[in-house]
């Protein structure tokens, strides 16, 4: 049997462990040339909040009663496809169940010895590659220039101070705890973090970036947001990835006052990380050696079976994973 | 005597007469090399309420008791300058004044005759050249695409709306009145206006924009902005060029919510004029043929006599004037 987590509700304001199912299919069937994969590593992400509503996004809701989505490590388990091995490790989209049957085309085969494999999730999947593009080719970071980046502790927030110090940047983080803060400076060699749960917010990132902000990696909207746009800089630039902050709020909240804007010549664009696949190739050439050689660092936190995706991703919304959310799926 | 208006207190809020205090002062003295001039109009723009502030703003204040700055047209009276003779009509930024005095590298000689020389203050001025600028080099419009303006009828909002015809794209305007609107569709030729005072805003938007909105030129802020975020295309721009809405509110207003940018990987870019100074010449080359063919239409509202300047700026931001508001200064 394929056990599977699908959508069952869409939510109102937070979603909880009623909006999902369990249940067990059938093995999925393996067409002409398809292969056949088992699920290791599901990854959580943000974006998914999106997915599980029907308000119009850039992308299609997940269906009432369909698999919820997702990136996933698997395991080949057989092939039709001479492209792909029985025991090959491959990265794809396959969602939250078991198994998965498909076209070789949407599989990525990945050396699971170095970097290990969970990696093709975070730092050297989509959450890395988001901060790449971000960062690089929106944000524009010259070298001496300060980036701020919101959720610094988080999957895409710390590749992005460790690519703006990889490119002699100052990098600033905004985390939610002391410890947190604690990790991106001293493990991940930020030059400073705010606390914006305890931290007079603005004050802080005042003291944090003595000479304004130049660029600032937008993770979430809001408060940080509001207060980041009163230091910026003349010219800054603002690549807008994620609005975690509102995801689950039931009514759009205004904005911040957007002066700043006008007076400093600065820049919010927005980016949707799937228009950059062209970018991909050059991602990986660039990350994956400073991943091999331990200059880029990274945090997992991983949870044990595929029923505990629910609540991982919950726990995302609140603040409670502590680096990349990642839920092992095993047998 | 030199007949002057001068800045004699900070406005809270909306400004108004008791700002401003006329003086008598004497001829200003002509240095070796100077050029003597005597003011024939004055530009009131909006941007004349931030330089009334003493607020951290692109640009320092005026100072109380200075006189209060603005572009001029005027005749030259006596030069010490082999560049200029008496009777040359110039354009310069002499301020709120009869007279000024000074280096001939300040002023740009104009042809009086053709186009008349108060469309330097305008639509061949600081005004058109900031629409030229923020639609050409941030919009970035492609044929086809649909360009919305606020402030539409003024003076840079109509060049935005002509130019973006000129570029084979659909011109949509907002606007504060029905005469107004008429005015920008039946004599400048956009496709369509909106009335922000008495139509459902975001209803009479989409109308206007049956295929969505790809560029909007904002010189307003606030409410106008917030709707045409709602109807954003993917990609599109927003060169934000001014903030009207909310120069005399004594507290920064929240602002809208970005998510719409996030979702549609859209862009919002403050700009001021005087960086672009190297765009000049090609805004000139570009629009003065269409000035002079009369294809690109424009329309001054002028007062008579320096002493209404006040009045003036005021009925600016009232949305009172109707086209380039205009000072006659006169004898």
């Amino acid at each position: 049997m394929n056990r599977q987590i699908r959508l069952k509700s869409r939510p109102s304001g937070m979603p909880g462990p009623a909006n999902f199912e369990a249940a067990d299919a059938p093995m999925p069937a393996l067409a002409d040339g398809g292969v056949l994969r088992r699920t290791l590593y599901l990854s959580i992400d943000p974006y998914m909040r999106g997915r599980m509503s029907d308000a119009p996004s850039y992308a299609p809701p997940v269906g009432l009663g369909e698999v919820m989505g997702g990136h996933t490590v698997s395991e080949v388990v057989e092939s039709h496809d001479p492209g792909f091995r029985v025991g090959d490790i491959v990265a794809g989209y396959d969602g939250w169940q078991q198994y998965a049957a498909g076209p070789g085309k949407d599989l990525r085969r990945i050396d699971p010895a170095s970097p290990p494999a969970t990696t093709a999730l975070g730092v050297l999947g989509m959450p890395g590659f988001t901060a790449f593009v971000g960062l690089y080719d929106i944000g524009l970071p010259k070298e001496g220039e300060t980036v701020v980046v919101s959720a610094a502790s988080g999957a895409v927030g710390s590749v992005v101070g460790q690519l703006a110090k990889v490119r002699g940047c100052r990098a600033v983080g905004v985390a939610g705890s002391r410890e947190k803060c604690r990790f991106v400076v001293e493990d991940l060699g930020f030059d400073a973090c705010v606390n914006y749960k305890s931290d007079d917010l603005l004050a802080a990132l005042k003291e944090a970036c003595p000479s304004g902000v130049d660029v600032y990696f937008d993770n979430v909207g809001g408060a940080v947001l509001a207060a980041v746009l009163r230091c910026l800089n003349r010219g800054a630039r603002i690549p807008l990835c994620g609005m975690i902050s509102e995801y689950n709020v039931t009514e759009p909240p205004g904005g911040p006052n957007l002066r700043p804007l006008l007076v400093n010549r600065a820049m919010i664009r927005g980016f949707i990380i799937s228009d950059h696949v062209d970018r991909f190739a050059a991602f990986l050439r660039e990350v994956t050696p400073l991943v091999q050689s331990g200059r880029m660092r990274y945090r997992e936190d991983v949870v044990d079976g595929l029923d505990a995706a629910p609540a991982a991703l919950v726990g995302l919304f609140e603040g409670r994973n502590f680096g990349k959310m990642i839920v092992r799926v095993g047998r």
